[in-house]
């Protein structure tokens, strides 16, 4: 008989997704005006740039969600967390229904490895019920079943009452620690 | 403050939406042979069609989703629901990339009045924790977390394992008894 896994909960953009680089980048083809990290430090994801709309066009613009770039050090440990643990991806996408296609086929890119019978596309994340929940965003980590554990990102820098990962070596260590394997 | 509403997960097709005519009118379309919906009696869709790849294939073919039609009463008592439930659509939408948009706006088409927060397309169901779920597929409520309840189909008419419901009236019934609004 099957030992069950611990259930994780993996969010996409901010976290499997680099989606403020990509931000920066739109905005340059754009606007020709090179916005550094630093200027969305502390705000909300809109807010540091001078365009306040601009943020919300980019997302409902074709394209967009096919072309992010993928987070650092994700695809490997998302590969090595499924040795120890039913991984789903959750993906708040609901709201733009362009992205829904598009989120689907850059999962099949770059994490071929993750079944289509574990990626979840929702509006709000009210319904899921994970042991652990991996997201930058404050409004599905508060209300979240599971251990939450917030990805760090410049809007959610001012943030302290989740805990926090850097990067995807962080998530690791801190997941291996919950399910007692040695560092 | 709130007084918090019971949730209910609603799946699409099957439930909202009537799949099992147009699976008919595809095959008659495509064939040329008008199947009784006695043929399908007892069944797993695919089988009660001569050609038994047909319907996988029609759940590939862009438009299949987007025509389907609406089962009968459901927008009205969906409605209705709303005033006494907080109602999720889930749709395992997840295997078949091109239904995700189609599923989308054919909800936006039928049922505008529910947000895309409440929206959820999924590979398998077990992550989703409602208080009630109504299906018509056994493999999505024999794990469900909340009370399951079996929408009617010809391919489910042996399974006597949950409690059925062979209409939305059915449904309204049912579940204003579970909250104890007289009939």
């Amino acid at each position: 008989m099957n030992t069950k896994k611990p259930t994780i909960a993996i969010d996409m953009d901010g976290v499997l997704a680099d989606v403020e680089s990509h931000y920066i980048a739109y905005y340059y083809q754009e606007y020709g005006v090179r916005i550094p990290p630093s200027a969305l430090q502390g705000k909300p994801e809109s807010e540091g740039f001078p365009d306040k709309t601009a943020v919300r066009r980019f997302l409902q613009m074709p394209g967009f969600f096919s072309t992010v770039p993928v987070m650092e050090d994700a695809v490997e440990t998302v590969r090595y967390l499924m040795d120890h643990f039913d991984v789903y991806i959750v993906s708040a996408a609901m709201e733009f229904p362009f992205s829904l296609f598009e989120k689907r086929e850059w999962l099949q890119q770059y994490f071929p490895f993750i079944s289509w019978k574990k990626i979840i596309f929702c509006g709000d994340k009210s319904r899921i019920d994970t042991d652990y929940m991996i997201d930058d965003h404050c409004k599905n980590l508060d209300f979240c079943k599971g251990k939450p554990i917030l990805f760090h990102a410049s809007h959610n820098i001012d943030i302290d009452r989740h805990q926090r990962v850097h990067n995807w070596q962080e998530v690791r260590s801190l997941l291996e620690k919950e399910i007692g394997i040695p560092c």
